[in-house]
């Protein structure tokens, strides 16, 4: 299927998948990183095969895949380098978050060959170290092609994620970033802004030092890496904030209940959210 | 120590608690449920050794200790009817998460017998048939003694906890509802105002569909049992309405750096959480 697959970023997403690859198509690896250290790492680990901190070295691996697994931010910028860099016929794919106008904007720079992916897999941890070749297995894989992308540049990157044991799922790149603001973004916003409010309220108790495991559990999301989630905030910034007002909405719904002592109400609030919760898987 | 123990509510909790206080003091437990099912339960599975869902039933039983374990709201009429029932030795404590007034009120009913606990310890799950024997096991157990509090009741209640794995810390009693109104009703009113959020933005697509890891993760303590969380707020109704107060102050500000396009001060927000959650344990 692909035999040389370049990877932007070898980091947990791209060193996952790096792995995956490796072990489902056999391929080789070439990964990029501005961090020396991680391409060292990447190769001590066998995660990566060759590497470089330099875009233009994959010049010469001339990959027939390249996937970007950097904050998205960089996509654009990196998407202007590699013009020049990659074969007319190399495959572009990525790991990013936010679909949408980036999507249009990254055909535009690179053409139909750019094919829009998300994989619905990830942790709270970084780095290329905690790379897990099984991230993909059984998750879904939101391919967000558009009216322009390349019908065999699609077909190609599904089989490839179906290879990695993804579940493959076509979405319109706008509405993917509505959805997943919603349950993905949406949720990053509230733990991060739960940390600080427990922390501006921890003026003469350290309040963190009796959270629970249901404390924990609920901020874990919160740890994630701040660059990463920064450019999700700013590339999706809409949906986002649409979300955040949503939720707000909600919270100041429950508020009332609670000031009003409405027991009934607020019975029935709690008891919708908690069989809507339970009926989801795990 | 005690060698009867009355648990009122056998449900996880009170279940749980059974369970750890017959391998660890090898005493008699007596249950009541208003819920016969519960009791039959929690025969069937050894969890009590007798129950009833009359309280009188208590009185031939005759507790050393007995320890309320119901939804926060029916402590103070289960404990105008445990009077009666009671003698006049008896220790009575609780698993409850809200003390603040709620404690000085039962010690009116009850005197100085009464010794409010917390075990910082609990899952999603309802039911005796879920309860967990080590549940308490290195997790904090929070004592809220008054000034009025008998000492001998008091340390006889810590010394069980500390058999029972518990690391005991005491707390006043307001203290108490301030330190866990954030750190565990807080997060609990956000999780079920998120579901209340995703529903409501599922008007054209099943959002929930798409949950990953990290949502379920994220919403998991949503599946709580409803009664007893609308309890918990409805007694500590003044200090979850300021969790959620500031919270919302923290989101808007999160909101303001990400509308603005913020993104020297979004990385510094977004990477203080995420520092700040990795030094929190797991």
């Amino acid at each position: 299927m692909f035999e040389r697959v370049a990877v932007i970023g070898v980091g947990f997403m791209g060193g996952s998948f790096a792995l995956a690859c490796k072990e489902a198509i056999n391929c080789q690896v070439f990964g990029v990183d501005i961090n020396p250290e991680a391409i060292k790492k990447g190769k001590d680990l066998g995660v990566i095969d060759e590497g470089s901190t330099n875009l233009e070295n994959i010049r010469e691996f001339d990959p027939q895949l390249l996937v970007l697994a950097t904050p998205v931010r960089t996509f654009i910028p990196i998407s202007q380098s590699l013009r020049h860099v990659l074969s007319p016929d190399c495959i572009v794919s990525d790991l990013g978050s936010v679909k949408g106008k980036l999507v249009y904007r990254m055909e535009e720079i690179l053409g139909e060959r750019f094919v829009g992916g998300h994989p619905i897999a990830g942790t709270e941890k970084a780095g290329v170290e905690n790379a897990i070749k099984d991230l993909f297995k059984d998750k879904r894989f939101i391919i967000t092609p558009t009216q322009r992308t390349d019908l065999l540049a699609k077909e190609k990157v599904s089989s490839l994620w179906k290879g990695l044991g993804s579940l493959v799922e076509e979405m319109d790149p706008y509405l993917h970033d509505f959805v997943f603001g919603a349950v993905s973004h949406l949720p990053h916003a509230i733990a991060f802004a739960l940390i600080d409010t427990i922390q501006k309220l921890s003026k003469e108790i350290d309040l963190f030092r009796y959270s629970g495991a249901g404390f924990r559990d609920f901020t874990r999301i919160a740890a994630s890496d701040p660059i990463m989630w920064r450019d999700i905030f700013l590339e999706n910034t809409q949906e986002v904030i649409k979300g955040i007002d949503a939720f707000i909405e909600s919270l100041l719904l429950l508020k009332n209940l609670i000031e009003k002592g409405d027991e009934k109400a607020l019975q029935e609030y709690l008891a919708f959210a908690s069989n809507k919760r339970k009926n989801i898987n795990q």
